[in-house]
C-alpha cells in the first residue's frame, strides 16, 4: 500500500505530516508514503529523521490551500496545490489512497473534480468512527451535505453498510437513523420519509431510529443523519468531552486531597482520554467517491496523521470503492 | 406565587410530585402548590408528610395522560386529565404557572389549546437552561418544531432574548445561531437565511454563529436552533455525560489504587455530577404561549420537581409573558 499525504494541510504543516509519515513506516502501517508539497521545505525537515529512504518519498507541488480559502475557488485556481497533486497521484495509480489534514471542503471538491462520484451516488458524505462504550460505530454524514433529502440518507446507509462490512469485517452491520424519538412517526419530514425507505431496503439491516443520547452507547454499527445535524452532534460531543475534562482539571487543582486523588486516578483518566481522543481514530473517510480520500483534523499531530495513514491503507486494502461500485451498478 | 402541578406526569407519579411540592413549600420557593390529579390517590400520600396544610392543596382531576399516548388525541379526548386541569387553573387565574413532568407533546398541545399563542408568535418553542463552564445559557428550540423556517428562528431569538433578560436580569443578552461553522455562508439554506434576519434585527444582540463544540463553553447567553437539531444536541450531550460517567465508574472499579483515588476524588465527581445534572436546572419553559408552562423530565425525582416549581415561580414573577406580549404587539 502506497499512501499519498498532502504535506501542507494541517495547522502546523508540514511537521505533523512529515513525522506522521516516518512513524507510519516505522510501525509498518503501509509500504510507502508519498509526501506531497514544496520539496524545498520538505527535504531539509525530512532529512532530520532516520528512516528507510526507499519508503518515504517527496513529490513536489508548488502551492498549498489554506483553511480559510473558498473551497471551490481554491481547487479550480490552485492546480498545483499539494492537496490536488496528492489526489492526482492516487487517480493515476501511483498511490492507493490520499490523506489530508487540510480544508475539508476543498478536499471534497478536489476529490470530486479528480475522481468523481461512484456512478449512482448522488452525494458523497463524510463518515467518521465514533468511540463508543462497546464496539466501533460509524456516523455519516458529518458535514458534507447540509440539505439532504430522504434518498440521500438512504444512500448514506448503503455506503455506510458497505464501509462497515469491509473495514470492520462484519456481516450485516446494524443501521440506525438518527432521530428525535424511537417512534417512526417522529422527526422532520425528511426523517419520516427516510425511515420508510430504510425499512423497505431488503439488503440493509435497518434497526430503526436512534436518539442522540444513545449515540455513544455502541448499540448500533452505522448511524445515518443529515450533514448539518451530524456535524453539530459531532462538534457537541467533542466540546462536551473537552468541557468535562476542563471542569475536572479545574476542580482537581483546588486542594491537595483532590490532587492526590487525581494522581492515584491518573491511569483512569489516561484511559478515558485515550478512548475519547479523536486523534486515535484515524480521520474521516469521504464515502461515495471513486477513490479513497481520508481527511484528518486540522489540529492533527504526528500520531493522528499516522493513524489516518493506517486507516487509509486499511480502506484501500478493503476494496471499499470497488465493492461500492458493484453495489450501485447492480441497483441501476 | 401559586403553582399548579400536574401530579400524574412523571414516570413514578405521583410520588415525586407530592414530595416535590412539600419540599417547595419547605424551601419557600413559592406561596402555594396546587397538586392536580385523582384526589383519592393523592390524599393518603400527601398525608404522610408534615407541612403547612394551607399551602399544598389538592385539586381533583379524574384522568391522566401517559407518555405513549398520541398528544393531540389525548388532549382532545381526556378533558379531565390532571395535565389539562392544571393548565386550566392557570388560565382561570387560580395559579400563576403550571409544572408537568408528563408527555411533552401533550403538554404543548394542551397549553396551545387552553391559553394559545401570544399574538404574533408563529410557533412556540421549548427552551432549556444549559449548564456551562461560565454562566447560564438557554437553548431553544429543543424539540417542539422539527421543520423550522428562518422566521421561526428569528422569533425563537426574540423570545429567548426576552426570557433571558427578565429571568436572569441581564441587559442585552448575546444571541448565537447554532451552525456548522463560524462563517455566515455556512449551514443549510434555513440557517443562512436566519443569519441574515438576525443580523438585521436591531434590537437583538446577535453575535453570529456558534458551533456545537462551543455550546458548553458559556460564551453566549441564548442559542437558537431548529427543534430537530436542538433535540439531538441536547440528547447527545446528556448521553455523552452519562457515558463518560459510566466509563469512569467502570475503570474506577478495576483495582484498589483506582478505588482509593476515586474515594479521594469524590468531592470532585460530586461537584461535576451536580453541575451536569439536569434535575438541578428546573425544567424547560414553553415559550411563546400566553401562559407559563414548565415541563420537567419524565424521570424527575422530588428535587427536580421542586426545582421546576421554583423556576415556574420565578418565570411568573419575571412577567415574561406580558413582556413578550408587549414586544410582539409593537412589532405588528
Amino acid at each position: 500500500m502506497r499512501i499519498a499525504v498532502d504535506a501542507f494541510g494541517s495547522d502546523r504543516a508540514p511537521f505533523p505530516e512529515i513525522e506522521g509519515a516516518v512513524l507510519a513506516i516505522k510501525e509498518e502501517v503501509c509500504d510507502e508514503v508519498l509526501l506531497v508539497g514544496d520539496e524545498e521545505k520538505l527535504q531539509p525537515e525530512l532529512a532530520k529523521f532516520f528512516f528507510d529512504a526507499q519508503r518515504v518519498k517527496i513529490v513536489h507541488a508548488s502551492q498549498r490551500i489554506s483553511m480559510d480559502e473558498n473551497p471551490a475557488v481554491a481547487v479550480r485556481t490552485k492546480r498545483d496545490s499539494s492537496m490536488r497533486k496528492a489526489i492526482e497521484l492516487h487517480q493515476q495509480g501511483m498511490a492507493d489512497a490520499v490523506v489530508s489534514a487540510g480544508n475539508t471542503g476543498a478536499f471534497m471538491a478536489a476529490s470530486l473534480l479528480v475522481y468523481g462520484r461512484i456512478p449512482g451516488v448522488s452525494r458523497p458524505a463524510i463518515a467518521i468512527t465514533f468511540p463508543t462504550q462497546l464496539q466501533h460505530e460509524i456516523i455519516l454524514d458529518v458535514g458534507a451535505n447540509v440539505d439532504c433529502d430522504a434518498k440521500n440518507l438512504l444512500q448514506f446507509a448503503q455506503l455506510g453498510s458497505i464501509y462497515y462490512k469491509h473495514f470492520f469485517d462484519t456481516e450485516n452491520p446494524r443501521i440506525s437513523l438518527l432521530n428525535i424519538g424511537e417512534e417512526s412517526a417522529k422527526g422532520n419530514s425528511v426523517s419520516r420519509e427516510a425511515y420508510q425507505l430504510l425499512s423497505k431496503a431488503e439488503d440493509l439491516n435497518f434497526i430503526g431510529n436512534l436518539e442522540g443520547k444513545d449515540v455513544l452507547r455502541g448499540i448500533t454499527e452505522v448511524v445515518v443523519c443529515d450533514g448539518f445535524v451530524g456535524n453539530v452532534m459531532l462538534k457537541t460531543v467533542e466540546g462536551a468531552v473537552l468541557s468535562i475534562f476542563d471542569l475536572l482539571k479545574e476542580q482537581f487543582s483546588k486542594d491537595w486531597v483532590a490532587k492526590f486523588g487525581a494522581l492515584l486516578s491518573y491511569p483512569v483518566y489516561s484511559y478515558l482520554k485515550k478512548k475519547l481522543d479523536h486523534t486515535e481514530y484515524g480521520g474521516a473517510l469521504l464515502v461515495g467517491l471513486n477513490g479513497n480520500s481520508i481527511v484528518s483534523h486540522g489540529r492533527s499531530n504526528a500520531k493522528a496523521i499516522k493513524n489516518a495513514i493506517r486507516a487509509a491503507a486499511r480502506i484501500a486494502r478493503s476494496g471499499f470503492v470497488s465493492h461500492s461500485k458493484e453495489y450501485f451498478e447492480r441497483l441501476q
